[in-house]
């Protein structure tokens, strides 16, 4: 059988990869990368210098998403459509590229746990086209702890749970879960929207990488600035990947 | 100034060692390691194992903890003292094992952002002793990573938020936290006081080790059967380290 090794490769850093990630790298006989239409062309390069560095020489294979109706007049029939195609081109890409006994690498920014689909395309890979693999998870470091390592902060205070969400959900977040509470995914500036006075936020973009911007303090007195800082980064590099922790101090 | 590395080794599995973390050790003039006194045996070797692998030689200072009064007539001053007495004692070891631009290492299991003291203690060391260090995190893989890993699972569902949280906080915690719901530091069985019959769970023990054990089922079929588990398996190593994530699946 097949084996389909989806290896976390880290925040950015590529210090994060793990000695693990290495040994399933160098095992692939291909990587196969999904281009999900929102690859930028820093993370491409950087994903690159991971295979030259690790494993040079190993194929790749881009496989692209499907030309997608946006404006379907059967919504459900489209996207049952649409994920259909995808998975047989998945499928016809690790056919022609191993034989039966192969190995396949996926390399995933962060840990394939985390806000990442590849573990869900897999899944729906083998139940549309039947293809038996072997699925192997190599975890990775996240963003997340790439920012907690960076600002030298914990997630948790002593016995606190920690909320994970995201820049959409975070409005209707209960003021208990925004006690220690990481945001991703915001492509706004979500921070500003929900802060008290007792808020302080953990900020950072392009983390682990050369490009890292980090910014800490009460949101009451940084929030406008980090979110002029985000304006000016997205425009001069073209794309950002941001992340916070929100904290409520309890100023005495 | 003196560099105090606080390195995150992963959860168990030596391959979860970051190529960052194998650098750091490999810089350190020292491994200083706190003992909490919950040290287990496996573990204080498997740690062991790691510095004989990536750094051998480098020397390792185990600092215990001070006396604890348990019943003082002044609980607050007890505390006061007894913290101020392990930051004298860890800033002893510091300084007489390493010369005033010496590089320390401490290593911690998963990641120091994740429900582990080292960075306060760290802290409370700076403040009570005054001793200028500067202090660098370097990430880990955490028991929750090696835990969905394992199961091949994802920690969150599409745009779904994801809490974090411990065995005693658990029956206090709402449904809706409750949908995707780690869990650590769990002494008991906290699953079986809240499941419905919906509740899914991924559970895993000595994570990333030779001896990890996994389950993974509703907790109406099977959360009996993982509690008679985990006692059995305490029994028999001599103590437990366990995690899961309690999921509610939306049965059609």
């Amino acid at each position: 059988m097949r084996t389909l090794l989806v290896i976390g490769i880290g925040a950015g850093d590529p210090r994060h990869l793990t000695l693990g990630a290495v040994d399933a790298l160098r095992s692939a006989d291909v990587v196969i990368t999904l281009d999900k239409g929102e690859q930028k062309a820093d993370l491409l390069r950087a994903r690159h210098r991971v295979i030259d560095t690790h494993a040079p020489g190993t194929p790749v294979v881009t496989v692209s998403d499907p030309e997608r109706d946006r404006r379907p007049s059967d919504y459900r029939a489209e996207v049952h459509r649409w994920h259909g195609e995808r998975a047989r081109r998945i499928s016809a890409a690790i056919t022609s590229a191993t034989g039966a006994e192969g190995t396949v690498a996926f390399l995933v920014w962060g840990d394939p746990a985390l806000y990442d689909s590849t573990l869900r395309i897999i899944d729906r890979m083998q139940e549309e086209t039947g293809l038996e693999c072997m699925v192997k998870v190599i975890p990775g470091i996240t963003a997340l702890q790439a920012l907690t390592a960076a600002h030298t902060v914990t997630a948790n205070r002593v016995g606190e749970p920690i909320h994970v969400t995201t820049g959409r959900l975070l409005p209707e977040t209960s003021p208990a879960d925004r006690r220690n509470c990481f945001v991703m995914l915001d492509g706004g500036t979500a921070w500003n929207d929900v802060a008290g006075p007792d808020t302080y936020i953990y900020w950072g973009a392009y983390l682990g990488t050369a490009d890292q911007v980090l910014r800490a303090g009460y949101v009451e007195n940084i929030g406008g600035e980090i979110a002029a800082l985000k304006y000016t980064l997205r425009e001069s590099h073209g794309w950002i990947m941001d992340t916070y922790l929100l904290r409520e101090l309890d100023r005495e």
